[in-house]
């Protein structure tokens, strides 16, 4: 019998009622920290919030009323579980920027990519499966395996992400141990948390790791066209579409609030993704979807596109140049060709998690690295975003950042670091804000 | 080792990869079935589509174009997981008209509510935990909790829906069989697809029997101000607010293609339910969000609902009346006092699941009552809905359907009925389009 005792307190009288995989759902203490970040004097280099404002907002809007006016009775309906066909068709242009040739029937639309990440965990892995994941990678994905209980595995970066020598000596030693290897999650392109890319050679590197060990490779692309050196890079599933499931986004290529994402996979796989996301969601918003759709026909978006390229390319630098001019000495970090982050490492002994409260008291806020591991590392980083300030906020929350390093390293030195060894702790949760 | 062999046929090399889970998500044959139904010939008493037509569409494009071009920064953007706080203040007002008084912080908004049955029974549902259900119960939902490996059982329903003795009594007996009892799920206004509807003192019935055994209610009330006669029915939770989850939803109300639900819980399961979302989609889509916001505070939404209502009164009475004038004896039916559907029953010795092809072959589409079973009832039943179709062609389909179930009377007084006793079979799969 669930045990139901008396509600009078704030306690949970459901609390022995909960599934095991509910029992790890806390929510972190970082949150509350967010929420005094969002405040306007606040410099966020936190929030992996595109910068939607760039959008044609008069076009889009035109978009949307003609939509509904013309086409209510299907934009209003419910549609297929897969998705729209025709912006399943679409999507194989976007997709043909990255190398994929494709099947509209190999597509599944999802409520954003977050849900594509749901519903392959979902079907494939069992608690205790282990997945592979970069070291530092994507609190989201991460919150998505603790969901679904898999044995989540960090697997070392350098310059050029992940390292397959590493991936498949944790591989080995896994199936050492008894585990069940079930899948390789990667973000080739300008990686979320990291900034780095995989070049042509490592990709192929890590998909005959993943190929010749029978794992399911998760290619998580929603980066690859805001490249800012060259064409973007060629995904990984342009190269074999059998062991690849490949995760496309327009939240970074449109617009994060309609929430559109995708999946690509292999026959079998797709079948079962779509009865998946009929059991999450029944089906896709007709209406974001739609908008989408006439928004690629009707609007020219690969400009669009090299507009956000452009803007986010300034803010990069506007990040650099000042990390370069302001940060203390024993201050290291990546530098992105891509994408929205780039990964600080702190002058030995610093602790970035201490030091977030201190931070946001000086005005700026960054993601703690502890965020982007399972297993307690990352204390002596943080990730910065330049996606959403403008150059000159992104320059001034450099400086006040600089300020705060600078406090830690002379406290340090007066009373040693207050850096103690901890225990495995988990991601902060993919909070919308801390993307 | 994942097995992992060749790849050169159509069979899915990922099969032994997928998580016990996944094993019962296959595609049923229904559905071929209903990818023919949806040809214009043929009336379709099958689908649960809003009649989204006789929306203000208007009224709805100016609302959306006017958000996009004003409000691009936030509309466009991601969101709060739990939901746009503006948004949920309404739905407060919209759960008045069933009795039910809540805070803003009780509610999530959810992709659809199917997403929040998703995401309770994720919270909630060990493997093997017993859920019990009504007899017959929304497709959607026991695709949920099959995904979700729970026990389903179904509980007898009368005139008045879910009967309070077979509910504790089925509880007494999975408790005797050393199971676990975990939650019991309940449709009371206008139940889909039974078409009937808990009266006042019954609903306090099966609350006192979930309070007594220590079970979460989860009751799920998408049709609730879609009522024929009197104002609508008052919801369970607008009587307890601890031993309830309840559920809505604007598909019914506004549009289904928006993709717009919530669930309101008690205070602890509401944070896990809000971080299970951030876990499956981040955040619900702004875009669809504010549209109904925005559609809530600037349209006669209470007058809209009452057109709804007018419309779907004259496609029952179609319904009813046409079933009244055309079926043959033995046929019964349900007589909803709102909502989508009529639950009817064939003929002694009929089998609708086997009638399906015939039925369509004479150009007229319904749901088998199986596929609203998990353990292989229902095939003297099959479920109509009158939401979508003009009443003359609601008429047209009853003329049609009554020839089908003559045709197959004269033979089973010719041959005998082809009747079999069948082993349990799963639901149909929640297609959108048998909703």
């Amino acid at each position: 019998m669930v045990d139901r005792p008396d509600t009078g307190t704030r306690l949970d009288p459901w609390v022995d009622a909960y599934a095991t995989r509910a029992r790890g759902m806390t929510a972190s203490e970082i949150r509350a920290l967010f929420s005094v970040a969002s405040r306007p004097e606040v410099v966020s280099l936190a929030g992996g919030m595109p910068f939607v404002q760039a959008l044609p907002l008069e076009a889009l809007a035109e978009t949307a009323a003609r939509l509904v006016r013309d086409r209510g009775a299907q934009v209003l309906q419910y549609g297929s579980g897969q998705g729209d066909a025709t912006l399943r068709g679409q999507i194989l242009d976007v997709m043909s920027e990255v190398g994929i040739s494709a099947h509209p029937d190999d597509v599944v639309v999802t409520t954003g990519s977050q849900m594509a990440l749901d519903l392959v965990t979902r079907i494939f892995c069992d608690p205790g499966d282990v997945v592979f994941v970069e070291a530092p990678s994507y609190v989201g994905a991460l919150g998505v395996f603790r969901a679904y209980e898999c044995d989540i595995v960090h697997v070392a970066m350098d310059d050029e992400g992940l390292v397959p020598e590493a991936l498949a000596e944790a591989i080995a030693q896994a199936r050492a141990q008894g585990k069940k290897p079930k899948m390789v999650y990667t973000i080739p392109s300008f990686q979320n948390p990291g900034g780095v890319t995989q070049g042509p050679e490592r990709r192929l590197r890590v998909l005959e790791v993943a190929k010749r060990e029978g794992l399911l490779l998760l290619e998580d692309d929603p980066y690859g066209l805001l490249g800012f050196d060259g064409p973007p890079p060629r995904a990984i599933r342009a190269d074999d579409d059998e062991q690849v499931i490949y995760l496309g986004s327009f939240s970074k290529t449109i617009a994060s609030g309609l929430r559109v994402g995708w999946a690509v996979a292999p026959h079998g796989v797709r079948e079962k993704l779509v009865l998946a996301a009929e059991s999450a969601v029944l089906c896709p918003s007709n209406y974001a979807q739609l908008t989408v759709s006439e928004y690629l026909a009707t609007q020219p978006w690969r400009e669009q596109v090299k507009v956000f390229r452009e803007l986010y390319r300034e803010r990069r630098d506007a990040l650099l140049d000042s990390l370069e001019q302001l940060m203390p000495d024993g201050t290291t970090w990546t530098h992105p060709a891509g994408g929205f982050y780039s990964w600080v490492t702190l002058p030995e002994g610093l602790d970035a998690k201490a030091m977030l409260p201190r931070a946001i008291a000086a005005l700026v806020a960054y993601v703690p690295g502890t965020g982007f591991y399972v297993d307690g590392q990352g204390h002596e980083s943080l990730r910065l975003s330049y996606c959403y300030p403008e150059p000159e906020r992104i320059r001034e929350g450099v400086r006040r950042l600089a300020g705060v390093i600078e406090g830690e390293l002379d406290i340090a030195a007066t009373f040693g670091t207050g850096r103690v060894l901890r225990n495995a702790e988990g991601p902060e949760g993919p909070a919308p804000n801390i993307l």
